[in-house]
């Protein structure tokens, strides 16, 4: 058993953005920000990943309007080589082939990635 | 980017079960539910860590009554050896603290999973 925590402290977090267009049920909104948060985690640096698990995997969610918000903080977060992961949906249950449902990013260094999400919400 | 695979398919899968008595917004619960999934996939042994990423990461989210529940399927679970991992909260925010919110299982055997869940409901 592990204390997730949730608040800011200093060091390295991980912060998932949903596409909040989609209006996802709540099963499977939880997939898919579970699948960036996987996938997002294996894209780190290990030192990195050594931090964050030390820290207790301090994480985030937070929504965006639409699927172009989510490209652009990808292509923000790949040119400061933060990890990146956008997840796409499969299509087989409410969602079309390929959408967009949410961007996984770090973890990484805390005050960049509030540079780059600091003006969205949380979900 | 990636595909998420939501359908079952032979092989290895992870389930993520909620306590569904605790009725968590929705932000708060992606992130517990996140905080499973990396924590159990870290538990899981590297070839059964391999197989599911080489799978596409298939997932599922599930619900159970109450805390007692996901106690008993982690019992279960650990005497088969199969990686559990359950998340309590700090407390922070809308919960007491140490409040058990969910339960990570796997990645592991498809059929050893769906034994020990297979009476569960989607979330």
């Amino acid at each position: 058993m592990d204390v997730e925590t949730h608040d800011s402290t200093p060091g390295v977090k991980q912060v998932i953005i949903v596409n909040n267009a989609l209006k996802l049920p709540k099963g499977k909104l939880a997939a898919q920000v579970a699948h960036a948060a996987v996938a997002a985690f294996l894209e780190a640096d290990e030192p990195v990943q050594r931090d964050w698990l030390a820290d207790g995997m301090p994480k985030i969610v937070l929504k965006a309007d639409d699927e172009e918000k989510l490209l652009a903080l990808e292509a923000l977060a790949q040119a400061q080589a933060i990890p990146a992961y956008l997840v796409a949906d499969a299509g087989k249950t409410v969602l079309a082939e390929g959408t967009i449902t949410c961007l996984g990013l770090g973890p990484a260094v805390e005050d960049a990635l509030d540079a780059l999400t600091g003006d969205l919400k949380l979900l």
